[in-house]
């Protein structure tokens, strides 16, 4: 037996017991007549106690030779310390070590394990297992679990059966690109990794499963953005005979329930927004509404006047920035430079100052009076003391370059505070996106979204304008998850594959099956997926998901710990029926 | 709104209520003035009732043309049965319908959704998303999900995290084929989806993560027998700071909280028996323990007669069939061809039968008198009425072949009862296995495996002779976990790999991410792992991992439904930087 105890259980209660422990040497003090080492594992630390007068002189020798991370199990009498910690669980007791062996030695890590540690990201991908052994990972590992443990909890409870669908599966060259795997066994033919388990959920359903849930890897092969992983978890459902409400109902069901169970807190029903308010007043389809700082539309009272970058312009839209009249010129500036930096693109910034005395103070007040900007102020929603940032041009653009002002001012102001939650259903999104390169629609969730009833014919006339019973659950300015109601018509869905661009024959050779299904009895059905890495590291408090992943990849999608991809041997792709087809 | 109740919900304490039914059409009676109509979900069935009293003449024509496997939603009255069936558990009401909607129409089923069916293998496959349809497979996948859940609330409560281990790794030629992933980003190389997370747990317990667990998903590019899926579900453990002990007492612990919980039966302490002592009174590494029928060895008693077929054997041994006496000469001849069947492979059977009045009479009488058979039927345990078989040979073949007949004759017997639950913990096992054909060893179990302390050197001398602490659980016969006390030092894990045939530079290249991790302080660690789709197989009662897949690949590794693995665009395979390499 390696341990009685771990190094977080003994309290002042195991007083004058005979104890063993195991784990890793934190740290030492070496007094001379007393050495004190810290021991740690998963589950604390607790000091240890050699000294001159009680320990053996070849005991106090060795406990002398230890070095950080060593592992050793030690046997001993839990005592009272004489200076307690009361920031330690264990801090009122020590453990008078009467035994020591050391289990494993360890070489001086390359970076220190600590809650802030000196590796860098590098360092640590690297040596993963010795980060993980950091509190921050090591708690967010457990956090993870202990999210998908309620999540299966809650769902299980609410009738979802957990149905495990295969990993190789069969490439569909549109959406994303696929992962694929040659097949030795079938010359010449490759499984791919399925990018979501979408028509096996569909499937389900059309089995009578009714309600369906899995959480599952999905792969998706695409030029890796930040905090984007070629592999990631979904939380993926599906439900048969139902609404749109059905769905909400039980996934704002799931969310509270974590929100409750995991943070503590209470978030009643959740709001609702569609996309066509989404964009026009956050110029976002996934809004923070932790804080406000809505666009004000300016064209009506800012166009036709003298001044022609707003008169040529499709839109104008401003924001009011709170405080922010108090800003320098300078400031103000670094914000014009910071709007029309590359990344954000736009061509430059009106502001107005609402002085805290109800005066106003712009950049274009050679065109517009008091009266005018008043005007903005009240559209914007502006307060003495306020800044109105004002950007003009085409209006998808102008949008998105001012949602990005907007977060980026509101990371500055405090208003992103982690620990508060706002969630946020939205609705109505378009069925179809309009590829602005190829000139060609394409589906905005994916093919299996159902337009609204009624809407089937505007396919003809007017694609973009058909919406969908598909929703998105954002949270704090984060998609977490979406879903839709499906297609469970072969007719309607052959028609649907028709508009994407796809012939009958190619709708057949991928989807034939799923098409083939809907003819034996489908019923309606929808569903949802959660990206579970994200939820997890927002609920979490963080940003990033890659601190949420045990083993993640880098952003060439390379695993720098076990160094893969990597080469393969002749044979095995001979095996395969293959050959490179290398540039070099 | 689809549905106020499931077609498994209502009973006589609805009476009068109105309700709202969607489901399948299962099968209609028309007897004219009245139509009754089965209604199924996931839920059960109820009973719909149209009458030419209470029905409108459009809604009895409506209900006139449903077909079977429409989906429907009713609404309607609920009323008591004339005539109840007490088989049904809705069975003392039936709903009379005053609304039906067809909510998407069906053609004839290939097979009929029923609990017994007439679909054979093939087509239940192709339809899958029909055969899920059905009670058995239905019930079936919703077993598997409770088995899951059950199984992740045990090692929760225990302690174990569930970790999320990558899908995409390295390659490594030891052990069985990869299935690989050209990557794209990275030109020429591969991921490789693993065989098990076996590496990524050693570094969670190096990360001390301490006691860790997954239910995951594991890839096997193995030309594919009977009843193996190239993908597959493994319940992946490990622990560290553990002996063997504290690892069989866990998982001891989670199968019989799985019988309990899910069963309703008690098990105590599960048996062990060491590797060697199963091969000796089984002949099978994996005995089923539901019957006796053990192995008696004759070498001693039956050798050095004049029977030179018995002299010249490494072996002679045999086993008593219980009530064996009684069968005819015709049978007993059935049995030796049964033997000699080229999948057995033996030369020929002894037989003695012990006749209920305790007289004996065998195929070799020519050569031992009555007092001889007597000592045989000591070794063998068999009492008056049995029918001793006797096999000879080499030793491990006659042992193979002989547990190959036990077990075909304990299945005659009905002995193999699939609702008696005989688990068995089978210990020691050999570290290496001797490949016959190369004359090389390689890992019984995997090259991470450490020997028994203080075998170490006999690798230089008896390799074949050097124990682990390996070990497998057995229920019923079948394998359903197993695992053992890994090596944590990287000079013993450099060892183990020379003698498994690696030079440094493979054993580097391959594995350096494991040793370099166990020079910054790994602690002692072991674990274990149960592949699901067995265990739920065998504690469902039955035996094909199929019937417990939702979507199963037949032999040939193909998943007939989708049609995978397909052929994929030249496009794609170029941006993979391959060319196709085939035969034709």
């Amino acid at each position: 037996m390696y341990r009685s105890h771990t190094c977080g259980d003994l309290r002042a209660s195991h007083n004058n017991q005979e104890v063993t422990l195991s784990g890793w040497v934190q740290k030492s003090r070496d007094k001379g007549f007393v050495i004190w080492v810290d021991l740690r594992d998963r589950y604390g630390v607790t000091q240890l106690i050699f000294d001159e007068e009680r320990t053996s002189k070849s005991l106090l020798e060795q406990a002398r030779s230890l070095g950080r991370e060593f592992v050793i199990q030690v046997k001993g009498t839990v005592i009272e310390r004489a200076s307690k910690n009361p920031n330690m669980p264990t801090g009122d007791i020590e453990l008078l070590v009467k035994e020591l062996t050391i289990l494993n030695k360890a070489l001086v890590p390359p970076f220190t394990i600590e809650d802030k540690t000196d590796g860098g990201e590098d360092l640590r991908m690297k040596y993963r297992y010795l980060d993980i052994r950091r509190n921050p990972v090591k708690n967010n590992l457990i956090f993870r679990h202990k999210v998908s443990m309620e999540v299966r909890k809650f769902l299980s409870n609410e009738g979802f059966i957990e149905v495990e669908t295969p990993y190789l599966i069969k490439s569909t060259p549109e959406g994303a690109r696929d992962f694929v795997v040659p097949s030795r066994m079938n010359e010449g033919q490759f499984y791919a990794l399925p990018q979501s388990p979408q028509t096996f959920k569909q499937l389900l359903m059309v089995g009578g499963m009714d309600k369906y849930f899995q959480i599952v890897k999905c792969f998706r092969d695409e030029d890796l953005r930040a905090d984007r992983q070629p592999e990631f978890t979904q939380i993926d459902c599906e439900m048969a005979f139902v609404e749109q409400e059905d769905i909400l109902n039980v996934f704002e069901g799931l969310t509270k329930y974590l929100l409750k169970e995991i943070k503590g807190i209470n978030i009643e029903n959740f709001p609702r927004m569609t996309y066509d308010d989404a964009m026009r007043k956050y110029g976002n389809d996934k809004p923070d509404i932790r804080f406000g700082m809505e666009f004000g539309e300016l064209n009506a009272i800012a166009q036709h006047k003298d001044f022609s970058i707003f008169n040529d312009a499709e839109l104008v839209v401003g924001i009011a920035v709170p405080g922010g009249a108090a800003y320098t010129r300078k400031e103000i500036d670094a914000l014009v430079d910071w709007v029309r930096r590359p990344q954000i693109g736009a061509k430059g910034m009106v502001y107005v100052r609402f002085n805290e005395d109800g005066t106003y103070k712009s950049s274009v007040d050679k065109f517009y009076d008091e009266a005018d900007l008043a005007k903005w102020a009240e559209v914007t929603n502006a307060k003495p003391g306020d800044l109105i940032c004002v950007l003009s041009g085409d209006a998808n653009k102008t949008r998105s370059q001012l949602s990005a002002l907007r977060m980026e001012l509101a990371q500055r102001l405090g208003l992103r505070n982690p620990e508060e939650f706002a969630p946020l259903w939205v609705i109505d999104f378009p069925l179809l996106e309009l590829d602005e390169e190829t000139g060609n629609y394409h589906a905005m969730h994916h093919p299996f979204t159902s337009p609204k009833p009624g809407q089937l014919e505007m396919l003809d006339t007017d694609p973009g304008a058909v919406k969908a019973n598909a929703y998105d659950l954002v949270l704090n300015g984060n998609e977490i998850g979406g879903g839709s109601i499906r297609i469970h018509d072969k007719e309607m869905q052959a028609t649907m594959f028709k508009h994407l661009g796809f012939t009958p024959e190619e709708a057949k050779a991928q989807f034939g099956f799923l098409m083939d299904a809907f003819q034996f009895g489908a019923p309606p059905h929808g569903g949802l997926a959660f990206g579970l890495d994200r939820l997890v590291s927002i609920i979490g408090g963080q940003e990033t998901i890659r601190d949420f992943i045990a083993f993640p990849k880098n952003n060439s999608g390379r695993d720098v710990m076990i160094d893969a991809p990597a080469f393969i041997d002749n044979e095995q792709l001979k095996e395969l029926h293959l050959k490179l087809d290398l540039k070099a």
